[in-house]
């Protein structure tokens, strides 16, 4: 297909995903102004170069936790990737390992931990974590992720209700029955049907703990040794909060846009003074 | 028809509303740049949330004047509503009442006090009012309101005239000839007619005091026992001048931007420095 | 035709105009860009609305050099008005006096002083001066204004040469052949012809004095008893020049973007710092 | 044609170039963003035009290196012409010589030194250096530069490697089979061959020197006679070291935005805050 940049592949996702997953994969919230402002905000940002440096040696590497990765890139947990193609997660884990770049497995995935465990082994894979008010199911998947290769956790902070994403709200989103959030059993797995709405909405409001508090993150370092991220932190108090708390690392990120309409940019958030709130 | 935002419902109302309603209804005066504004000033404004906050027990309920209202949401008064629809006025209120949030009727309403106090009985409604030239005509608009269960004066202090709405003036707006102001009788109640230009216009330039003053307010709030709002104020001198005055409110608001254009947008108000005036 | 804006008049216009006329009208010089400022500008201007002020009585009118107008607005000098409509300035002449605004006749018009001064009689009109290189002619021209009842001149400053407009250089303008600068005899009258490029480019690169300086201003002050203004000024220096100079006005434009792309709106100048060169 | 500005040419170019030539000569680099911004930043730029100034005797002259031209512009170096036309760089120079402007060889010309040298003689012509890992290589092309009336160097300093531009990588851009780099024989003269990729990009990173740096620019100046200017500074730090190095000029330039996307504009650091890094 010789495609060069991520909106040619973009456009080509376009053409062979079914609409259910296609408006799933990318909707943001409300009207969506975060969602472009996500693209329009890097038109702020100036690259200066510096010229007459040799460069003949050069690398992109980086390590995080002593993982040593090609580029500090990484995949950010998405959720549901069976809907986009057969092999779903495990593809996508495969990918990263096979470019040496960072990756983080969904709560809500269609492929399980052990089974992506299995299709990137000897690879330094992340968990991302929602909690479910059942704290037994929650711990459990701590432990899966420990149990199966994964080496850190991401603790999703900024989705204790699901964003109004009004193409899953027409929609009646539904997880197409042929697949199932294979972490799980019973309704937890297979809960996702809209009954006059969108069913992840339904599914989240229902399962995930809206209660959720910084002494939930110290209970999760409290029985894992594997280093906990906090991803969710658009601001500086909260950076704050989550370094007293003695989390390993933090995410700065607007969810993609699909929490909070009019939520700053994820990647302004890292040189703005809306971050710093002083304008 | 599974509508899931305003635009949707917006862009439904296109399609169903006659020409002369939809025009009357969605004009924004002069080169409708402040109409726009009124939109894209929005874009300006950032949330910045916080996270890992207990939000299990949330609500949006706010109270107003002692009164409960499930959220900081109201319904502005807006003119001759049985143009859209022949319940107008009356099924709006009901809707407002069933969802618990403000509602306010406009003096020049097609469905008249006493119709619409019935309609929504025993629920907090608010009057809007414009003074005729004939102060005996506004004294007695408020004698009613307070007869039929409304419990505030919303006084409109930005329309000594009417905007030129150039679709009306186009259009040679006229109320529909089965409707009325349904407050009035006489020339008052049926005397929109579009003589060559906008009826509305004429109407309000031949009936509305354009020396209101704050004499008015004071005159007003001397003969009432409700509270007093003034709506339409834009400016920190203006607010200041009100709480002299001794209203019990201030609605800012640039009149749907119908009145003046390059006023800015009522949002921005709220948090720029062009209502302070120190730009 | 019912038209209620400025837009809709300008819509028609290019219905009617033949092409030649119609881009020598509307055009500006270069990409025209500052051109589309003269109008985008507007929208950084916000108009801070008081209320509650009696406005029973109010007026535009205005007072300038001792005459009462119905308004501060005034048709400016622009060239040729006859390529748009046989009566040409006679018609906006006769316009703004029945309007009672003010009316400035170009010195390149299709009509002449005395065919203007005697289609508005008894009303104050003001006469726009180039400088010819023929200082003979250039005097004359103000005598017969001072004559035919002329009130002020307007020494336009800002065009040594003309700016380059595209369109005339492409449609290698002239001024129709029934058509002549009516002021004027001979080669003066008849010499707008566009040989390979703009015909009014050429006329006034041969015709008018590229040498022009403060001191003519100070001989045209010398001989008239007339109040002059000085017409083009876009910067404090050369406003305070002026007031130097003893001339009697200053209108601030850029000439309709005409002159010199990329300079800042006219309505920009009143109010911003480009204009005091502080930014 | 009657063609009267730059996008006009530009419009016929697009009609009569051959896709693989047309897309290597207006491409940007990524995105294009920075190559937009080269066009948008000059709205940026206000031009305070002062009047009543005599210019009845005005000129374009410049005069560098003691060099006198009819205006300050050039024609920067830019590679392969006889793609657009059989007579390439020939012709271009021919017309830089009518003008009295300046021109500039690119170092990966499709005609040769000598051939532009014979081309346009008597004319002060410059040279574009690349440096090649063969140092060798390098020198000859700076002497025959001497030898053939050209009296600069200008070293292009931003191109260590080429940057990503994605037409270039859709068409696997080639050199057409007619054409080579006329400076070079073998390898370096017909090695522009895309296989699966951009051949402009393979060719430069298989054969220029990434280790580029300022021990370099030394080494220019210690066996040249003739003025060094480098080419591609867009810091001021850059340009104090390029001083400090002894340069006799610098030109800034972000490379017709085709290396780095999301750098500033070329025109914008002349004028910016961005290019002395105090924002």
């Amino acid at each position: 297909m010789n495609l060069v940049s991520l909106s040619e592949f973009e456009r080509e996702a376009h053409k062979v995903l079914p609409k259910n997953a296609l408006d799933y994969y990318k909707s943001g919230a409300g009207d969506e102004y975060s969602l472009r402002l996500n693209r329009t905000a890097f038109e702020k940002i100036r690259i200066r170069p510096r010229c007459l440096i040799d460069v003949s040696n050069r690398t992109s590497e980086c390590e995080v936790f002593g993982v040593k990765y090609s580029a500090p890139i990484g995949i950010s947990p998405t959720a549901m990737q069976k809907m986009a193609h057969p092999e779903g997660e495990n593809a996508v884990a495969k990918a990263a390992k096979n470019q040496e770049i960072g990756y983080t497995l969904s709560t809500i995935a269609t492929s399980s931990i052990e089974e992506v465990g299995q299709s990137a082994p000897d690879y330094s894979k992340w968990f991302q974590l929602y909690i479910y008010k059942d704290r037994g199911v929650t711990e459990r998947l701590v432990r899966r992720a420990e149990e199966n290769g994964f080496t850190a956790i991401v603790l999703t902070v900024d989705a204790p209700i699901f964003g109004l994403r009004r193409a899953d709200l027409k929609n009646h989103f539904s997880l197409p029955p042929h697949l199932t959030m294979a972490n799980f059993t019973g309704e937890l797995a297979t809960g996702v049907k809209g009954k006059g709405g969108s069913g992840i909405n339904q599914y989240v409001a229902s399962l995930f703990d809206a209660s959720l508090n910084w002494q939930d993150v110290e209970w999760l370092l409290s029985f894992t040794k594997l280093p906990v991220l906090v991803k969710g932190i658009l601001t500086k108090e909260d950076a704050e909060l989550a370094v007293e708390a003695g989390v390993h690392g933090i995410i700065v990120s607007n969810h993609g846009a699909r929490q909070i309409d009019s939520v700053p940019a994820t990647v302004s958030c890292y040189i703005s003074a809306i971050f710093y709130n002083v304008y």
